[in-house]
């Protein structure tokens, strides 16, 4: 039987979660079963920019929508003023390494069959909808993200 | 026998300390043994704002206890500029959907039995005292901490 | 057979590699296996300051290693501006106490055989070479990390 990693996605920040795809995509390279779920910032990785939408929302629901990251490769770094070390220039080094973007992580997750849920609380605090994000998320509550992180061999709040 | 589950609370933010107490009260509602270990920032969470002292500080100490957050709904956000939203905007977006705030899901926990813990160092440090914390909270060193975790089914550090 | 344990230290921040370097400290006198596995910004924590060189290295990479933290002590704090609280004044409450420095720790750690190994794509990444750290910490890549963490009793992202 196949081991089983659970990560939660907390940070809503580039370099982490391109630490958790990177280990989720390594680890399907493995075989070993991985399940994502994305809560609170984490959720913003989610985001299709194509698919934003302002229809039944609150006055909140729709600053929130538009303030905030569309989408993988807009969000910001964990220690963005760390030292006067800016995205680009991390985005220029990893390019002179020819290391993919966090976007092509992201697929590469999305094609690896890494499960993909994201929870259903911070979905309704933030006002976004299901539709505005990535197809293949399941919506779960936090009783079914245990229920599956708990029965893992790893478990990671990244 | 219930499984078993460990949470690391090292960080005094509002949303980090949300995701911990969401996790933990649900493993509680499905029957998983709980103990959370609160470290370093985390301790701000367990403060009591009714029984601040500042007998017996040193003039840091004192400065400490007076500077920082009183009690859980004190706490910042993590992302606290994060494209300009604000921990009042949260709120008022958490009251929208009727969801419960952090003081509702700590309480929740403490009548749940988690097992609350926290680290004797960090409170040596921060110069608090146990009696400035809620009554249930146990005074632990690193190894206890780790004897638990250890045998756990799974842990996080948030 | 020992209990193992995995430490993923991806923050470059002082009050959380100090929270893992106590765990593991700890962890070693109770005879357990310890493996730290040093990406992102907690490769800055390994920087040799005496080793720095700025030989074959790209613009960017050369103005990373001027302006990042050059060892385990010059890493800011998570909170650096928590409350006002600065890192000066958390060494001085630290001091009051007699609590050991982070580098007491990192050192501690090596000598009481904790495993340092580190994320080869961040050492590209960042520009730093193997020489920079210090001496005992094998380079290894994700599939390496996960391998180990997955056989292990307990796993944190620190």
């Amino acid at each position: 039987m196949n081991k089983k990693m659970n990560l939660l996605m907390f940070s809503g920040e580039y370099d982490k979660a391109m630490a958790g795809l990177i280990i989720a995509n390594s680890a399907r390279e493995m075989d070993i079963d991985v399940t994502m779920f994305f809560a609170f910032w984490g959720l913003l990785l989610l985001r299709d920019p194509d698919k934003m939408t302002l229809e039944d929302k609150t006055t909140y629901e729709k600053m929130f929508s538009m303030m905030t990251p569309k989408c993988a490769e807009d969000l910001p770094l964990s220690n963005m003023n760390f030292a006067g070390l800016g995205k680009e220039m991390l985005l220029d080094m990893m390019e002179d390494d020819d290391a993919p973007r966090l976007k092509d992580f992201l697929n590469g997750a999305r094609k690896k069959n890494v499960h993909f849920s994201c929870c259903k609380l911070s979905l309704e605090i933030m006002g976004l909808k299901k539709e505005e994000l990535i197809p293949e998320v399941e919506i779960v509550d936090a009783k079914h993200y245990i229920n599956n992180a708990i029965e893992c061999n790893m478990q990671l709040f990244i």
